[in-house]
């Protein structure tokens, strides 16, 4: 069943989200914070595995507070010169997950950074990276966690370690920099579109269903976790609407999206209760860059899997140029 | 539906869990850390409220690492000496609640503390109290944060919370320290159990349908949540059972009941999956002191109810003596 | 999610239910006959319980019929001087419960009673008071007891209870007739409403999330019980649609909203789908004297709970006087 | 999923339901009664219907307390001599249905009465009869209305009308009062186990998937309404288990089973959740007539639909004699 | 709750689904193969069953490729001269069932077909019919076997089976053949409409919720099975939308209405999820000939039952004249 | 919850099927008439796809009654020598899915032939493999489709598949056809023991949570499909139920296991429904040939998923030698 407006209103969308005054500063202070806690160079080490076609390496990097990030990093076992890089990141409650997960990208001749998210990944995937912040009253799972404030966010820790991963990215062996997508499905969507909003040297961004858009609008037309976190939150502080929405809109997808500029993918499945289709064609519409958007008629959240992955290798293999 | 052993095997039932040898040493360390990172009194605030029959405060005392722990403080307006004291805490996922909440043992004539859980509060009821502690990969929840070690464990800190709770409370004015009862259902009620077990100074314990007993037994034999979210979690990081188990073996109620010597009141419902009653049993069953066990046999997990109520009103009562 | 219409629409909705002619003759001789029927003053049993604050009352008074319904009277142990008295329902399925639960108004100094629901009272609270009469075949539950005729229908009882409690309440040891108001939540909303339409002796009203508001459009937008009562009724006694809704438009809130003069406060919330937010708007929005609505915005039926609760204190303090 | 004990088990399995001493007395003056307040013979009216095989008449027989109860009277348009009759009620929260439902034992050459169960009639099919007795506070559904005792309760109005609708039926044009079975399914099974037990004239008794046997077992072993309405009644009205339970056993069919004497045939479905097989085994293990027992090992409470009808035709004919 | 478009847009709607251009061709071709594939008359044999009142005999009649279908042909035991004769198909997942079902329309005086689902028949009642194709890969259920193209899909054989039927009842013993009627409910609604479509010798049509009508609305607007199962294999086969909706519009009852003449009944309940209103009320305003249209507005798919029955029986008796 | 027997019973459980007379020659002339139907060599076609480290084919090979089964034949780009080789089949419902999809064992160094499963492939994965048989009256899913005669059953195709899968295998280029290993998961897992009992060319085999194992019992203790669709089955085909078992004990993974010789690895789940644990432990512990079997105490159905996966790769290379 279709779970949202008809395509025809979806097609021209806008959000009501409201933007902070301070946005900007926001963020640049974030990662200038970030930046300055620590700015070592991404630690390698060895990983025990049974890939042949494949170089694996455990790769951690400092993120939100120069605090360690964990992520899988893969390539070719046999590259010529620098590669395309990909960095991608995972759905909410999952972590990179096991090596042997995800080797799509690394096997489609990318380098390939999965990167953990914190806290996470004791969920449908698991994850080694660490949330060391604790929170206020929260509505289990993540999405509440440290709401009151976007200081204290979840997702300002998180979208910063999503920046800080190009960061790391471009000083990982192997990689040509100039040639660095972002990448990612749901939750990693938001991630790849904050990044692309937030930074200037992305070649090119693939947010498929992407979570965290118009936010506003997405808590009050979903039954479906992550965003029914906010709405139950709210069930019980009600007198927090004003501050949480605030808190929001310094993380809003479509926020950072108007300040995108790289070509970008997306993709939105019209039967989709989990990231409801007019958050999606809100964020599209409204994106300061080329973009193209894949619609799935008949998909749920699970949207176009590994078409989508085909389909978005195709296009940043086409906007970065073609692994050798 | 019974949900568990019948009746007559309940009646015997002992639980497998193992104790860990430095058990005691844990948590005398742990107390002992509390205790020197903060032994301020606690400070009472004055609460905004419609109450004419009662006097309310709201308290702030020092729990675990000397973090502040929120609770209101309750009792009638008119009365005369030092009242019997009870100190309560709240079911998974909620908070001490608003302050209209919960009224019946300050209008009992008992002065009543009623606590908040550090970092829940956005469930079932509101809560005031952060749990400024980050953890590892968790399932939504607070079951399985820092579940890696006791160290770093949430129920070593939720614990403490309740034991400093009592220390708190010896120094709430107008109270009567040697007439001191810890009650709860459920999540408090495994406070309960550990306060009687790590304290020699509590005059009356009740423990209805408690968590937290037995918990080796409860993750197989539930599907529910909280004793669902180990499950869970050990479903993906598979290789830590038995460092998971470790971890629990520290705060199981049964550990904690082989301590304990004040007379106390349980209660089980046959009908409950949520503290599924072998495990209840099994910490009733093991209980240090005199125990008694109210079985109610056709209801879940909301147990007695009031009738609980009234009968643990009574039970404290005498054990304590009547307020004046 | 939100469940109705947008706020815009709600804030301008009005009811196309159908006002039958001898709506006021029909109840004018229904309570007149009630009255008839035993007119003795309420009976008040003592209670055994273990409450100081408050003195506890068991009270029997004559209701529909004469017939003797069950209410707890709950005041401050120390009051001078006549009291402001509030009379409240329960919700739907459940009875007055333990006279250790809902202390909250008479602790805040007014004289309380709480009136059970005939026939009810097995469901989420226990209840004291049957009702003798029968039905013909009836969809599980009173919603569709009675329900071929006005004369018949399990809701002519049981507003007439409402209203006749009224009566009793104000011959009610320590009350003040002259401050007087009439609460509820739910079901206990719709008899607030009632009273409210039915006499003109009420002070104040609150009806949060009322139940029975614009049944005719109710019926066809949930599926959750009680409204989906009648959807299953008709869906079996397929020919009689005209003759229960014409039954329903005796009782329907928005009728009594209309003859209603005391200041009112409702509640309502947009993820509600038992009570539809477009029925308590409708009901709002047709009420006949002063009224003020609180919207929230992010609850499901449970609405604004302790919340609620406190600015409807609030509110009947400000109409009615504060408590001595 | 098989639903209960293993097969062995259920083979000889016996019920622990005890027998109240007064019993036999209870039911020979609560069946005198009837038959003295209204003894007149049963009321034939025409229908309006577009059957050509079948006669029907709309019959009225007084009932409990002489009350009026509704049957469809069917049997073949073309008929000699008297016929064999079947005497059959319906399954919980269902009535007679439309006179089109049901034709397969009038159509097989019967006369059959179908009898409506009071109260019931607004579930799964239409019912016309009503039950004019009102009930203390019950869970929605007859099964607790009026449980408190067993001269209120529901099942002895209900068991009443089935003995008397024996007696009506013996007195309707062309039956072979001699040639009598009663029959039914799940609560019609229930009430042939009691007129098999309460009656001394019926020739033949069909049983299938029989409700209200071993009832103190079946409401621990079943979530599934109705047998789930005792325990929520319980979970509510704690203290009445034994009173309730009391009332139970003047209606169970396990004690109905062992008076019985009859040739009967029961039906049981191993995957049957409604009525638990060892229920069900329990009544025919203890019947106290000669007794078959058709298992059926892969059917829920469906059991075995017409394949029972067909099986239960066939029994019929043996035992009484096929239709001429 | 109403599951579709207000009643004043659902009167008016139309369909958008395209017509093929060589649907009639199609449906020409597929007839004239079927009929020279096998054009022996029925079979009949007997049946072992215990029925008076009614003949019956196991059709097998020559069915799509001239494969064997099954029915049961019921009608009076006593009839004088030719009957009236109506055919009828069975709901989605079923079978023609036990010969003890479905007696209605045989002791109403029809000759009565009651048709096997080829290949269904193990879900809500047993078939006999095999359909001896296999498919590609396929959604569990029958919907979308051979749904790639026209000639390989389920429906086209079904279909014709059910025009096939008509051609064997013409040549059945007792038969008028020019008082014959096509009646069905929900899948067999669908085989109405066809047979009313594609053939010109029916004298009446009854289509109650009919089955595969506005198919590209229907996925969309519905997540329940059978429409679910396209969507799910779209889901999957994500490339294939518009071969799959060009193999459903040679199946569409919509199309099949503009062709039909016959007068016809139909019946839609606004609760319907499994056929939304939307479809239905698209067959019935685009329906060739006279038709009229009975709204059931609390019922979901279950319609009208046995109070549509006894409206179709008396339509039918309307248009073909009554049974003797 | 762990869904089966006691661990310890486990650990002896033996299976009470019972194995079929001519289940040796059933399968020899299966195997035989399906080789002397087809036996070309395999196709291969090239796939357009982005991968840059594996080689790809679209392979076709002759299966059942010749019939063309797909399978994707991914390898290490570059190789030297024979590869040990790996044939894996898919779950219920799924085909062999996207080529990008399960890209481990050719990562990993090993030639990997992915085989379609016969007109599933619309479920959780694609397929592209028809099974051109149809079926008497089947419930929906491939379960019941033949199940009446062994000759007919969906599943002797399917295995026949399995069988002939290997035979492909042996002549794909670059594979040593003495290091050939099975394996799979769930119905895969079924495959891997047929193929294991039915061949002694296998020198590896991997057995996952597998399905088709003690089907007697499987279907009497758990209520989830695939299972739940033979309990569905013989719910309506109620006389079929020695011939359904009967056709099932030809496919019975314990029969197949106790013909194995090849070392192998079970795994099983403790909280799994799906497949229960006593029936995966029954063809453990009948196993012919060296196994062993890891238990995975808190998973359900998902079982170890990639910690499986690196367990297998680990005992396939152990048994075959690495991969060079």
């Amino acid at each position: 069943m279709h779970t949202d407006l008809p395509l025809e209103e979806l097609r021209v969308r806008r959000s009501a989200v409201v933007e902070p005054a301070d946005f900007d500063d926001f963020w640049a202070r974030t990662l200038d914070e970030a930046r300055r806690a620590d700015d070592e160079a991404p630690r390698l080490a060895p990983v025990s595995h049974p890939l042949r076609t494949l170089v694996v390496d455990d790769v951690t990097f400092p993120g939100f507070a120069g605090e360690p990030v964990r992520a899988w990093f893969r390539r070719p076992a046999r590259a010529d010169g620098r590669l395309p890089v990909v960095v991608e990141h995972v759905g909410y409650g999952g972590g990179r997950g096991h090596v042997l997960d995800g080797l799509a990208w690394a096997s489609a001749g990318f380098a390939h950074l999965l990167v953990d998210s914190r806290g996470q990944g004791a969920g449908w995937s698991r994850g080694d990276t660490p949330d060391p912040h604790g929170s206020g009253p929260a509505v289990p799972g993540v999405m509440t966690r440290g709401i009151e404030d976007p200081e204290t966010y979840y997702y300002r820790r998180y979208l910063t370690d999503a920046v800080r991963a190009v960061d790391a990215t471009r000083r990982l062996p192997g990689v040509d920099p100039d040639r660095l997508a972002v990448v990612g499905t749901s939750q990693a969507g938001a991630a790849a579109l904050a990044v692309a909003g937030l930074r200037d040297d992305v070649a090119a961004v693939v947010a498929q269903v992407p979570f965290l858009c118009d936010v506003p609008r997405a808590i009050t037309v979903t039954d479906e976790s992550p965003y029914r976190e906010v709405a139950d939150y709210l069930a019980r502080h009600r007198d927090r609407e004003e501050q949480v929405l605030r808190t929001l809109s310094y993380v809003d997808g479509v926020v950072m999206a108007r300040r995108a500029t790289a070509p970008a993918r997306f993709s939105v499945a019209l039967m989709d209760a989990v990231t409801p289709p007019s958050t999606v064609f809100a964020a599209h519409n409204e994106y300061g860059g080329p973009a193209r958007l894949r619609v799935w008629p008949y998909n749920g959240h699970e949207a176009g899997e590994a078409d989508d992955l085909a389909e978005s290798i195709a296009f940043v293999s086409d906007v970065l140029g073609s692994p050798a």
